[in-house]
């Protein structure tokens, strides 16, 4: 397997960790999203990926964009090590988390967000921080609840094995601490994203131990 | 079960084409995204849902969020009509697709967003529309892109059936005619857009065609 990737990248940092927890090795594509204009927008990676996004797994004739595509896909060919659990309402407790992050929290500070932001609106940077932390936390909040308020978190997000939630919530939370979100009033998503980053599968995932880190 | 929906919620829509194709009877709860300062931020429907977005489903014991962790939750209790192709690269590619709007292209024209652009960075109406207009065009030109350029694009997304890209597709083609979007350069989005809206299963689940609808 081949997997396009930027070291920074959450959503390619989802995959990694999965690739991990399975114990699948790959080979590591660089895409570098801010140099040459950025690579993701060059026409032979856009032929690949017409998103212009990272990640893009290929997996023989398989070639697919959109981590949480990648991780379902991965789930159904390498069951082993599993990422949902075995029943159906635990399975949509854990999607349900990971899309609360995926889909409602870290698109609103992609980086194509933040030079819209910047570049056509002409906000500030104060204004781009301030915007980048309201939408953290109000992601994380509601993750937080989530997370509180139900007898089936556990060491994890989902029990005591890691599943798509921890795999979207610990790159979430890196994003976080890089841009000095206050995380104090959240102390389940600080727990768990503790508990993940023990484990040598997040460790070995994480963006500065990426060949393209800076 | 029974859906807390708004009819206006593409995310909501989403659901209801797939609880229709299904044939599953549901109750319909509706939540207003406008009245009462937002009656999804209310304390007794943050309870239920803690990241105060619709929809919420609720199936005795399970109740979920997210469209689409709903959809797969239907899937996976509800077999029948299978809206995941059988097999795994099938599957990844509509995942995929789907994924491409639910994650990268509705989130940022939410109402929640829109009103953070015109609230709290001063935006004025103008460039607010521009900024709902990009998104669309960006997501909506990939998406295209995708279903050009794979044979295994059909009648609908993927094949002659629909499937979870179909039902995240209609809404935002919904989305994208309300705010006046240039479709024109995106035939295979149009073309499959009206291929699925002629289905009954699709036409029910119309914002307009809903109890709360105005």
């Amino acid at each position: 397997m081949q997997l396009y990737s930027y070291f920074r990248s959450s959503a390619a940092y989802r995959v990694r960790i999965a690739l991990n927890l399975k114990g699948l090795p790959y080979e590591y594509l660089p895409v570098h999203l801010l140099k040459d204009g950025g690579q993701q927008l060059s026409a032979d990676y856009r032929k690949l990926n017409p998103t212009a996004l990272v990640p893009t797994l290929i997996d023989g004739d398989a070639v697919i964009g959109q981590s949480l595509a990648i991780i379902e896909y991965l789930e159904e060919t390498h069951p082993e090590v599993p990422l949902l659990p075995a029943d159906a309402i635990g399975r949509a407790r854990v999607r349900d988390l990971a899309l609360g992050i995926a889909c409602d929290t870290h698109p609103l500070n992609n980086l194509r967000v933040l030079k819209y932001l910047k570049h056509t609106l002409g906000v500030d940077e104060a204004a781009k921080t301030a915007w980048y932390k309201h939408w953290v936390h109000q992601g994380l909040e509601a993750l937080e609840a989530q997370l509180a308020g139900s007898s089936a978190t556990g060491r994890f997000c989902h029990g005591d094995t890691p599943t798509i939630a921890d795999l979207c919530l610990v790159p979430q939370v890196a994003n976080a601490q890089r841009f000095d979100c206050d995380l104090s009033a959240m102390p389940n998503v600080v727990r768990i994203d503790a508990a993940c980053r023990a484990l040598p599968a997040f460790d070995a995932a994480a963006p500065g131990k990426q060949p393209d880190a800076e």
